[in-house]
């Protein structure tokens, strides 16, 4: 569905702003009809607050309804059909599209384990996740008695509809939905920025597997031109950076005949809050190289 | 063979001497002959430059001869019987007993290919190599002309020679035949060493695959009680320290909710002169690290 | 005088440009006026350029005497009365208003060996210079043949009008005359910016005399609020940044009974380029720091 | 007096054993006395250890003898001859046989009040402190009860004979009475040591005044033929080390038209642990530079 101006939705006839925002709320337009006569809302950040509220405000069956509304994760019948379409786009962006059967097995047998303890699905902010840490969510999750759960998926239903309000209405303001992983390369054997170092962005899973991200390459400040990551929250999980820097120093005209001491310097790191900025410089020479969680 | 000191090389009678030496230069008792005489000899080093003299002052065809008398590498037929002790151990230890039968019919390939060109095989002291750097040696060296690699496999025996005779002879002094690799973990957050980081080393072949050589763990010093690599040249090729100071944090009592920063912090590296020392050492605090060839 | 800004000189008579810019060249409002007819300026780079190339334009007999109308440096007499404004301010910058008798009789007899050798005064752009690398000046100079030093004249004079014309001058553009001097204070034994620590920023003169040049505290980024030099070229020189992370790491409770290990961290470093940027940050914990020429 | 060995002491007549030791503590040839019969000592450690129950094993009046027979810190008239050669080196070592009228006053006022408070002189092993440390040691014991400071009296004496006895007797093992400062310099832009650097040592009073202890010169490991301290205490208080790094930069052809970015790099820090091993190396390249408390 395409951008709409938080103007556009104060002014908008009923209609139009509950078709707008019907389904910010996983099958529950509900939300989005209870909020209307507060228009205008000055704010992105005051419209979420007010449809928070009305979700908050009804009784506990009808919030009850609202969570059982919602897929199981990686349910391969789901997907046959069924699945609204962010849903479809939120578990695609993880990689829910393309599992293994031996993996949908997996999911199949944790979504019913968790609904029988619990009575409703086992709901997640996916965007905020790696596999991994998807299947560390169970894991927890599980333990818990079912006030904390009813609590929990109540969390993530406000996370999702977040993020879904802070992509679909463009505002003045923004929700704190997003992180940012960005880097820098300093060249300190020239006191200058590093130019042109090839940098590769990869997930790396508990199996080991590494899965490239993204590619970027610094610019004369030795930086990328764009974040490596932004406007998204940053999944919970592993990363590594790997810098070549044996190209660059080669390029320098370091050390042509044996090669350069280090080549390709991976920086491994573990991203834990997926709404927070991660800057990770490095500073380096032919012979040494720091890294470090920057600002 | 067991280790003789060189006391008793200088003593024993020509029988004894010619024995304990005959295998020094494959196929060659004449080399340990033709230095009899010049006993005793104060330092390995001494006897070891008798010995390169003595094969320098033959004739052409005598070198030629001791050349051709070499095995070719990774030859699967020579492997059923005919290799002498000193050359199954050495390629052993570069596990060229267990290539793949591709990697069979490629040694054999690059083989006639080189004794197509130059009328010799190819020789390369394979302690000094990992694959790759073996492979990168055929595709040099087969780019030179005959005399240039008549001289290359001359340098190569003497490299051969020198590594087999330190190991053999127990002296006051040492060839300079082997390197060092090291570490030292400092925890600069605390301003001392750290004690039990779990360490790997891994060698990082082009294709990716990593082959685990040795595990360590740090004592009170933050070094480990031996050496990673000592007692041998050290591989050409590329290496990953793998230091586990996620654990070593979480042990301090650092972040346990979320977990530490880095986890496994992976620093790879390019060996480039088997005989030299390598230091790697390792700086760091929970949020940022740093490594350097150290002294 | 107070700033005007490149629209109203645009729009000004021919008295009130020339009154504006009379002084931009000492003693010279006809540069001025030779570029009256140019009118308008898009830019303050094109209006700079202008008044470069009528002084590059006239004969040499008036370009001397352009030369010949500016004023010894630190010279006494001519505190007395007869400075330019804008001299005096310049002079005063760089503290030759409180030189000792035996500092004026030094200048006095290195401006008069400089006349007698070169027949003009001592010309130089005294805001980028400390007294050290003014002196340094006298000493490089005096070794120039005539021809050369009259084209350095030249050059000094162009510095001086260019950074008096981008004060005097609000524009959309800047002249390149100035550097800027910054620093960042990042905890990596807490992985975030360090907040209040007080940094001082001292000039090293040669003889190890230190003057105070400001006083700054970090914000919540780790920076300080305002750059510590901007605004002006960054005089050449030595120059000592002194972080008090003593204090800040003793009231994050770090060793609170023997102290810390660093209490000043003194940064010593050369500024060589007065119109550079100079970021220098400081990496820390409490028993390590780094820093380097950042960007 | 000279060096003794430990045999030597085992097998002297009683009179040379308490002539030997008659002066470790100060006026109390007793103490020797007292554990001439324990002897054979197989270590130092086990003779200081009798010494010191030696004079716990006596009684209070006899003890507070000990006491009171050591003479009053930086006092100008007992200078005048009535110190032990002992107490003269000693208080000679920090300075108190140059201190200026005004500081003389100062530290007879404080013992007075020392006196009149305690009824003991003022008791402190010199050898530990630098002068800001012995006055900060007034101001804080002034504030004890009587018990603690006889108690803290006994522990000074200890400290002193337990210097005393290190430097007198030769034998297999040694007290822990001495600290070390090293350093260590790299060039990690060329992942080498960096040889030839210039450092000086500096102890830096908090008035701000500097004293040079020691000039150095790394060698071709990056070290100093010896360590900056050693073979005793380092007194507690202020350092500066100073690397001339920009001589070394200079001569590697680093940046010799406007100068090297650092010149004199200053590493200052504080020694709390006067017996503690202090390694203070320097990672540098041209633009950049770490240091640490390493080990």
């Amino acid at each position: 569905m395409s951008r709409i101006t938080l103007d556009e939705l104060n002014q908008a006839d009923a209609s139009g702003f509950v078709t707008a925002l019907g389904d910010i709320f996983e099958h529950a337009p509900w939300v989005a009809q209870a909020v209307l006569a507060m228009r205008p809302f000055p704010t992105l950040a005051g419209l979420f607050d007010a449809m928070k509220a009305a979700v908050l405000a009804v009784g506990i069956d009808q919030r009850l309804a609202l969570i059982k509304q919602h897929p199981d994760l990686a349910d391969k019948a789901a997907r046959a059909g069924q699945l609204t379409a962010e849903s479809m786009a939120e578990q695609s962006s993880i990689g829910f599209d393309r599992l293994s059967e031996a993996e949908y097995a997996t999911f199949h047998h944790l979504n019913n384990a968790y609904r029988a303890k619990f009575g409703i699905p086992f709901i997640v902010c996916v965007r905020r996740h790696m596999k991994d840490s998807i299947l560390r969510q169970y894991e927890l999750r599980l333990q818990n008695d079912t006030a904390s759960e009813h609590a929990a998926a109540l969390d993530e239903i406000f996370r999702i509809a977040a993020l879904r309000l802070d992509q679909r209405v463009s505002a003045p303001d923004r929700l704190k939905v997003n992180g940012r992983l960005s880097t820098h390369v300093l060249d300190t054997s020239l006191g200058r920025p590093a130019r042109d170092v090839a940098i590769e962005l990869v997930e790396v899973a508990r199996s080991g597997d590494a899965r490239l991200i993204k590619r970027a390459v610094t610019n004369a400040d030795g930086r990328t031109d764009q974040p490596l990551i932004a406007e998204r929250p940053i999944p919970i999980g592993s990363y590594e950076l790997r810098f070549n820097i044996g190209d660059y120093f080669a390029r320098q005209g370091v050390a042509v005949v044996a090669g350069t001491f280090f080549d390709v310097v991976p920086v491994r790191f573990v991203v834990a809050e997926p709404e927070a900025e991660y800057h990770v410089p490095l500073l380096m020479t032919p012979w040494s190289y720091s890294t470090y969680r920057g600002s």
